[in-house]
């Protein structure tokens, strides 16, 4: 059970150096021929690696990774992990606010997709979190049949 | 004044993406021929602007600076202000918790600089935090008479 002040941390750090993320990816072996990935990711340079374990052993939701350029990945990536990382942080997320509050709902989607048109809902979700997290030019994407 | 939550937020941030500096500059109007630079920083990208100058309006230590790269910076480099800004993180920052201890001596050290060893002393101090930041080959100082 964490403190306060050990969850206001944590969505500092988020805010400061981590992603929240959701993404189509195109794959015909899934029903509506997108699979739906969603993790949230803190980073941190490996010099850093003792303390940033004693960080992530505290969280206790996913698994690191050392990227082949030295970054330290944490990442949290199943569902029920991902939706118990955002319990923690929704109260005190301050940059990545609107983020977490959508994650949350597109979490609760995809455990609950029947028809068309619930994955048609979903992709609107996701779609509004590309907004929220790139300005960039975004794809437009064909739901395979 | 700010609440544990607040403060523990802050600490998080500054943890991931924030940087504390120390750092020594060849200056011959300089009493012992060298400045003692020293800044909190922390870091956003522009297109969060709004929450990021909410988030550093509460922490009212510093002022806002715009890179050309599109990355906001909130600098807090007055001693006094400074010294504030430690005080609100140090008990819950974790991956920067030396650099914090380390950057307060530093930073009293700095108001009391009477002779030469003082100075070489404050030299030795800065000479840690540039162990603990970065791991790369350092340049030799020599003390101007």
């Amino acid at each position: 059970m964490l403190s306060k002040e050990q969850r206001s941390y944590i969505a500092g750090f988020l805010d400061g150096d981590g992603s929240i993320y959701a993404q189509l990816k195109p794959n015909l072996t899934y029903k509506f021929g997108f699979q739906v990935v969603t993790y949230a990711v803190l980073f941190q340079s490996k010099k850093n690696q003792v303390n940033f374990e004693r960080l992530c052993s505290m969280i206790n939701l996913g698994y690191m990774r050392l990227r082949k350029d030295g970054v330290l990945e944490y990442i949290i990536g199943k569902n029920k992990e991902l939706k118990k990382f955002l319990e923690i942080v929704r109260p005190f997320v301050i940059l990545k606010k609107q983020q977490v509050l959508l994650m949350d709902q597109i979490l609760t989607k995809k455990e609950d997709i029947g028809r068309k048109k619930d994955f048609k809902f979903l992709m609107k979700l996701i779609d509004r979190f590309r907004d929220l997290n790139y300005s960039k030019k975004r794809k437009k994407r064909i739901l395979t049949p």
